[in-house]
């Protein structure tokens, strides 16, 4: 798995008991996710299908910066499944982890279209 | 299930396709849920432990009006479970359901702590 | 009056003093009060035209949690007028009101149009 | 009257409609209207207490360019009085008008405090 | 040099050692650059095209009024030249300031376009 | 020169001209300089001391996801000298570059402090 996004936990993400809010976590991991997504399938055109088991290991305080890694596990006809980790850059403690998260490939009117890979295209990892 | 919080989607929660952006919407859901369990417990600490089972039923469109509905559906000697769903508040289509959201009663120094509830405080649902 | 939206006062959401910054306050006002309009009127475009007489009765500090009751109390030919009350979710004490918030039913070109409705829509509240 | 703050409407400020959000630019007011009175006052610690009449004039537009201009109207012995005018940087056109907003004075305890000014200082305009 | 627009340093704008987030300045600046781009040369397609010497010269607290001024220092062809500098409001101490920031007038295809002004335009200060 | 944070550019993200904000993209990359300052120094207490030479050679648009990469040139005895580089992840064109961004090691009290480093520490790369 590798780890490219990074971020620095800022008051603005903080939920009031001064720990990184959980909502904030998840979107800043839906975009990463989407981003892989469409590097791989070489599709703009990608929505998120699925999302399960979420697990919050540890929390995260101002200041730390986090990083996350996604790695594909999966190549369906028209989809693709990716299992994903956040973890302190510094420390790497685990912060949480998702087994899978599915995404769809789709052409312009939104139905499901067969993406022809069956592989991580390392070119664009 | 009752459902209480509405949003009216704007094109700052967009994604690039025009649709509204998943992680947004995640992040939403955990606010409400949240409060929620913040309101049943009567604890101000409580912590996301889990979740499970995203399924992304339909998508929502810029100007569209969303409704989230929450309620517990189990309460652990620490812990509370949630179930969640969300609907255009128009039509009434499903747009996500989780099947389980997970919060964790904590003390001041973030220990589980027992929150003494059995069932569904309805003075503060 | 019903109370529906929720909101948990973040970091994000404060003043420099510590306290819920009135400008967030009137921000989250101003949508949940349009989306009320929408659903009475059935129509995405209204526009607001004149708010009246906003009351500040007490602040809300962070993580505290308050809800947001909006209730029609005039229909005119082209426009709804409500009030509002913001409080304290847990200790119901009042932290908001406005008198008047007067919205406008609007055709695709933005000049007044008849509604047709002349009380509050029970399905829809 | 002088305006000072001027925004650009870009599209993360625009409701579904496309037009300039009120939500949005009542939060502009809001801070620049507590700058006025903190720059008048010299004291950072000012409360928002009322605002009255609010007219939405006309809309703004993606790309317009807006500017705020405030102005004391009375000072009480806590408390200060503002008018407020919002309108378009080019046309010069009105968008929205204030005709009171009332802001207090308050010690580090919250009361309400003599601020002992009479009139507007210019040196701090 | 004229000081216009002005912000209230919130806790949003902080970074994770309590001062102003150097980034949030950076975004402040720019969108206070265009506007005076787009006033003097009459046209809402400017694009920045350069940015030279930043000096960060002070940091800027919670609570603290920054006011930004901008002035026009060349005119291009189809460029124009801007100088600028953030200060405290109150104390009038330098936080930053920028030698040259240069933006482009283009035409509805990007490409650059001469603007025709030779001085700055008063009537629109 | 390593890239690592990727960005989705979303509607949130745009200037009036449907482009990439520059102020944005700015704040990006503020973020991003100094999580690669504070990982390369060991110390979370780095400020931005100087940018320079901005040059905006490209623009980015709704749905491009652009990254970031990070280098650091030269280390000084309390400071540390980065280059900076964002491109569009799928074509690799470049579409803005930062000859040096100046950081500088403090401590507690936000004065100079000599960091001890000498080379990048590739562990934390």
């Amino acid at each position: 798995m590798n780890f490219h996004t990074r971020k620095w936990v800022k008051p603005e993400d903080l939920n009031p008991n001064g720990t990184l809010f959980g909502g904030t976590l998840l979107r800043w991991i839906d975009e990463e996710a989407v981003i892989y997504a469409i590097i791989q399938l070489g599709n703009p055109r990608v929505v998120t299908k699925f999302v399960s088991e979420i697990n919050f290991v540890s929390s995260a305080r101002q200041g730390d910066i986090i990083e996350m890694g996604i790695k594909a596990t999966n190549f369906g006809r028209t989809s693709i499944t990716l299992t994903c980790e956040v973890r302190n850059k510094i420390t790497k403690k685990s912060i949480l982890t998702i087994e899978r998260l599915v995404f769809v490939n789709v052409d312009e009117d939104g139905n499901p279209f067969p993406h022809g890979k069956t592989e991580i295209t390392y070119a664009y990892r």
